[in-house]
């Protein structure tokens, strides 16, 4: 399929980074676009009885990196974490060179670069490798300035509420 | 299944409201929740080949009210689609009263407040005759300071980037 494909980036503090990138996953599916989803410092037991299980049904291709984080896991050290992000670096441009996708996500990378796990440059880098007629789609807090000048479409998406302060848990169905 | 719903907002100027609640359905489906899907201001004749098409395959309930709009019809009476509107929020209590969703979306209901075809009062009004058990998610431009207050979570979606801004037209797929 002929397209430009354009960067977009969903970040801030806010619910519906992830949700807003599943969301453009279904309306690519429903126009054949060949989709991705990579995911970056999540529990795969979590989210596989979840969205990625959708997705999966859909025909999304499902990859995942650095499942690990040291919020959810001591004793792991960053260099670790670092060395599979870079993992996950080295197989995004591994996909993007065979190019047969027209939509790629990749969830939470900002956090691999807020935390300090990924460097802005190696990021850069990556966008400056991306397939023209891609759509790729970044989210997690973190974006800085200068992905932010890089990308096409930014959305910060705000906390005005959130029923976390009110120590209300994780509802299975509705956070993950 | 016994669960305590919440009342969730997506609202500003960025992209990610819609795909955030779509993205959220596939989340419940995965969970078995039973999700209704109801659109306002949207002409079918577009999404019904887009998103729509696939959560219809997923097994959401799909309903439309005040499809038109004056952005994009001329010579519609305010009125006439404060009568649609109405209709909407009718039918909207009485699935409220059938109680046989886990998750309701009512998306862009808070354009149709913004732009003055229905009214600050009515829409509290059907957030309080709400199922307890029910997940609502409203999105649009213009959640108001009491909505905001009424709303268990609402995030903010902002603009920071638009290709709209450098004239790039809609693309199917990506922006419906």
């Amino acid at each position: 399929m002929e397209r430009k494909g354009l960067i977009q980036i969903y970040t801030g503090d806010g619910k519906g980074k992830t949700t807003s990138a599943i969301g453009l996953i279904v309306r690519a599916l429903a126009y054949n676009f060949k989709v991705c989803y990579i995911y970056f410092h999540k529990e795969p037991k979590i989210w596989e009885y979840g969205e990625h299980k959708i997705l999966k049904i859909l025909g999304v291709d499902i990859f995942g990196f650095a499942k690990t984080h040291p919020h959810f896991f001591k004793n792991i050290s960053k260099e670790e974490i670092r060395k599979e992000c870079l993992e996950g670096l080295n197989f995004i441009k591994k996909i993007f060179q065979e190019n047969k996708y027209d939509m790629i996500i990749l969830d939470e990378i900002l956090i691999s670069l807020r935390d300090g796990f990924l460097e802005e440059r190696e990021i850069l880098e990556l966008l400056d490798s991306k397939p023209k007629n891609l759509e790729l789609v970044l989210t997690g807090r973190g974006a800085t300035d200068v992905l932010i000048e890089k990308a096409d479409l930014v959305s910060e998406i705000k906390k005005i509420k959130h029923p976390y302060d009110k120590k209300i848990k994780r509802r299975e169905g509705i956070e993950y």
